[in-house]
């Protein structure tokens, strides 16, 4: 084993987990606190109780024992808990995240998850998938077991993400299959990414598709409509994350797939998809992050920021909470969660307004997790280090150099504002010495990425327009899928100080300028997730933002998440990868010169 | 084995289940149907298609392939079905039902179902368990076996239903349990009819909650609000088809529980029950017809009749269809059943209108088995003769004598009007020569209920008002639950007449007056099931209510379901078993007579 696993050790959920009485006797307890005639052992008082059955709030008291509500009306408990004028609600659920993307370890990111009211995720461990293989996905599992924070694994479906560029490990049907039987939180199959894959009937895919056949197959189809979809759902494709408009998302819901609206770091697609509701059963909608960064975890929040984005946009509370609770657990297949009724696991919020969605307290299986606002769970912290993932030969300046060629343009990846999409631009070359260079000007700048999984020393190149770097080089090995390193910059010379730190301190974001290096944010585990606490990882962040903000970038602008989606060939139009740029509507490798 | 099973010949449906392609083969067609590539099996061509997901209507061909819908859109099949300006939907599911009260055997009441758009029902053969225990059940699911019609079955909880009368059988925990790993059509817990032992925490109903936990358990539980209620979800009892009121429905929702809308030939309740759609999530209720007996099947229908009175009550369809297919899938925690989508089973009906819900085809897994009308399926007639289950002595009439206590009133069941209910009422008896006797003007008639498995000789004897018979008597072997011979009767000689030949006819319903037998419907499949065709069932019975209304029982009543629940001591108020009165509020026998 390359890393230490550390377990909580706080006994009360050892408690929740080892039960030592039989089923009989826990209904029988259950039916005697159910009807006053034995103490419960946590009431809730007094508090506004949201029903998710009829959407409206109860004046009434919560009783809990052992690990769920067992009655919603007036009761005593061995402990109470004063939450007269405060709002109970069922624990938020995310319905597809990346826990990656946090760049937090999985107990790092659980607290803060906590803090803001999220007590079940739905998680695809594909990044350190892409890295690391199962052997990854085995850490998730050792690291989130016996937390107060429920963490299902769906089996990552495409490891490599293509074969359009390189990744650090393959999963084959055969270890899919293997991890379904790990763990009950293995549920089922992630986000099936090459939906053109499926669309096409790709024989690796058929099989994926064939072994998950009696499982929640999760989807990825960015715009895709008409008779593809029609094939995706005839699949299995079970759900979709990716929605732009609401006509997509109502043409989804329509042909029986859950749509879950989404509010990244990167992607923002809440506001414009909320009014699907209005369209739509909305039993078949639910709330997701998908990719969230440690800043905006801490600044903004979780699922409960996406809660807090809806009422801002005068979607009543009533109709958003159950798209953050009992929907996602019905899309799952959970019966008896995301609900506050007899029966039903006791995760709950406590919330002083429907506004802020800010929670006093959060309780897990029944047990104070947050109280008073402050954490009330004590993990030790991961004190494995992760073994090395960063293999690849230190690279001079020259290995950036694009020769130019005769009267051809340029194709470049042109970002999008709201989303991940990119625009397949052609346009002019800036020729300094008949070699392809930046320019800042027209803010079209150099992008390079390099494989750092197996030391092939691939290194594809292209241009971007839209990172606004006025001078110096951002390198990151947060590269969705494969996760090599990309790098962006003004010149060459900063761009491989960049790329040469990050292989020096085993991956994670650097921004370099004038020959030497502004800012790192380390990221040992498996070159995407730190070790550190996340006020820390949150500084780090932050002095990487003052330097790239110093180097041109208007202040509103974060370029980072973008930048480590640049080399994902799964969304349209233009991607670039180790091995080169990639058209992705034809899904396959092009020049970075054109007529 | 005591009967002979016959198994429907018809290819058609050997080809459904015997798949000989495989999982990855299948979805490789899909895909390619699905998007125009390959022709489809079957398309319904250019009808409204109900999209249960958006309630509304697409103009759209359906294309099926194999057992399911692959897509909505512009298709052509290898066979093609004009259903321009007809409805389609999803195929009708009746989420609690009792075969047995059909009086038909479970294929020939197939036929019916199907015929009027039924393709999916929960049944719970509780009845046929009370007479014959496990080895009824495993008749049934032999039966239903490789039938178009899905039937799942729900392991009854209550064989024998109470400890205050005398059943046929027992079904223990170990028989139960048993009988889930009998097949994939068993379920999970049949109605737990025995609420007081879940709200008292009985030990045999904890041990059977206990093993039935992770499945879905249904309930009973009418008038049950409150801190009981509260007990009752605690305890795991997932739904409920026993609402009177709206605000019964609506706790029922409120707590969790999905609430079945009833009308079956007994019990009315869905018009009374339709306003809770405006108060809670709908998506929480199903449609269900519990019990309805052959002539309102033949003549009204089946849950299409339920879609026909709830428009009637100016409910839109679009707002009823869901509560009749998806809520009920959803309840069952079946997926990809329940709507027209891909991916979804093609169980479909067509219709001309929204009024009357007759449907011109019904498709079963993407074959016709009702077209144009006409039944396109070839059952074997069952084959077999049941054993019998008449084991009682002949009977004299002075075994109904009731001899009068000075001074005392009679305790009498009244009859309500629109649900199974009964009123205690005290009465003063009508005394000749010292005996306790029917009083016609006052509609005060004898009941007795005999057993009939044991060769007991127990009799239990009481009055009962609301049968308005002004002669004769009208006896049946079908008595829920435990299916005793009940006759109610003017004098006694003809109450023995009714008696004696049911019992040598096998079971079945008679109506006797001036000494001798009028009308008989044998029912010699546990005295319960006729063995011969719909048609002659039906014939039979409008003999039967010619003669009851010929003995004074008026135009508009029919009073055999009724009849057939006042054994039942699980329904309030007061009930009669072969061993005396039930105090169903104290769950107790109580004497005929009162102060």
């Amino acid at each position: 084993m390359w890393y230490n696993v550390s377990k909580t050790t706080l006994s009360v959920f050892r408690e929740v987990t080892v039960m030592d009485i039989g089923t009989k006797e826990r209904i029988a307890m259950d039916i005697a606190v159910a009807q006053g005639l034995q103490q419960a052992d946590l009431v809730l008082k007094g508090g506004h109780v949201f029903n998710v059955f009829t959407r409206s709030w109860e004046e009434a008291d919560v009783a809990i024992r052992g690990t769920h509500v067992v009655g919603i009306g007036a009761y005593s408990g061995k402990r109470e808990i004063d939450v007269r004028g405060q709002y109970v609600t069922p624990g938020l659920m995310d319905a597809h995240v990346h826990l990656e993307s946090s760049m937090l370890s999985p107990r790092e990111l659980a607290k803060i998850l906590l803090l803001n009211g999220v007590t079940t995720v739905f998680a695809d461990p594909h990044e350190i998938a892409n890295v690391l293989g199962a052997e990854g996905i085995e850490f998730f599992l050792s690291e989130t077991e016996e937390m107060p924070l429920t963490v299902y694994l769906q089996v990552p479906s495409c490891v490599p993400a293509t074969h359009l560029d390189t990744s650090g490990a393959e999963l084959t049907v055969a270890d899919m299959e293997a991890l379904t039987k790990r763990s009950p939180r293995v549920r089922g199959l992630a986000e099936m990414m090459n939906y053109p894959g499926v669309i096409n009937g790709a024989d690796d895919v058929l099989e994926k598709l064939a072994a998950f056949s009696d499982r929640i197959i999760d989807g990825h189809a960015p715009g895709v409509t008409g008779p593809e979809l029609e094939a995706l759902a005839a699949a299995g494709v079970a759900n979709d994350h990716e929605c732009n408009t609401v006509a997509e998302a109502r043409e989804k819901v329509a042909r029986g797939m859950y749509v879950f609206l989404r509010e990244g770091s990167a992607a923002h697609n809440l506001v414009d998809l909320l009014p699907v509701l209005d369209e739509v059963d909305e039993r078949r909608c639910c709330l997701c992050t998908d990719d969230r960064h440690v800043d905006d975890l801490i600044e903004q929040g979780s699922i409960n920021y996406l809660l807090e984005i809806g009422v801002t946009q005068g979607v009543a509370a009533e109709r958003l909470l159950p798209l953050a609770t009992l929907n996602t657990a019905e899309c799952f297949g959970l019966r008896r969660l995301g609900a506050i009724a007899p029966g039903f696991t006791a995760d709950l919020c406590v919330f002083d307004d429907l506004e802020r969605f800010q929670p006093v307290h959060v309780f897990k299986e029944g047990r104070p997790v947050v109280f008073r606002g402050r954490l009330d769970w004590e993990s030790k912290p991961l004190r494995g280090v992760a073994v090395p993932t960063m293999h690849m030969p230190a690279l001079d300046p020259d290995r950036f150099r694009i020769p130019g060629e005769a009267g051809k343009q340029l194709r470049v990846l042109r970002l999008s504002q709201n989303n991940l999409t990119t625009e397949a631009l052609r346009l002019p070359p800036r020729l300094v010495d008949g070699l392809a260079v930046s320019d800042t000007e027209r803010d079209v700048l150099k992008l390079a990425v390099c494989e750092r999984h197996h030391g092939t020393g691939n290194v594809g190149l292209g241009f971007v327009q839209g990172i606004q770097l006025k001078r110096g080089a951002i390198g990151t090995t947060v590269g969705h899928d494969s996760h090599n390193l990309t790098v962006v910059g003004v010149d060459d010379e900063d761009m491989a100080v960049a790329a040469n730190r990050l292989r020096d301190i085993g991956g994670g974001i650097v921004v370099a300028a004038d020959g030497e290096v502004k800012a790192s944010l380390p990221l040992p585990i498996a070159g995407l997730m730190s070790d550190r606490q996340a006020d820390v990882v949150n500084a780090e962040m932050k002095q990487l933002l003052f330097w790239i903000h110093e180097l041109g970038v208007p202040e509103e602008f974060n370029p980072l998440m973008v930048l480590s989606f640049l080399s994902l060939p799964v969304i349209p139009e233009l991607r670039l990868t180790d091995r080169g740029l990639v058209d992705v509507t034809h899904f396959t490798h092009v020049s970075i010169w054109t007529d």
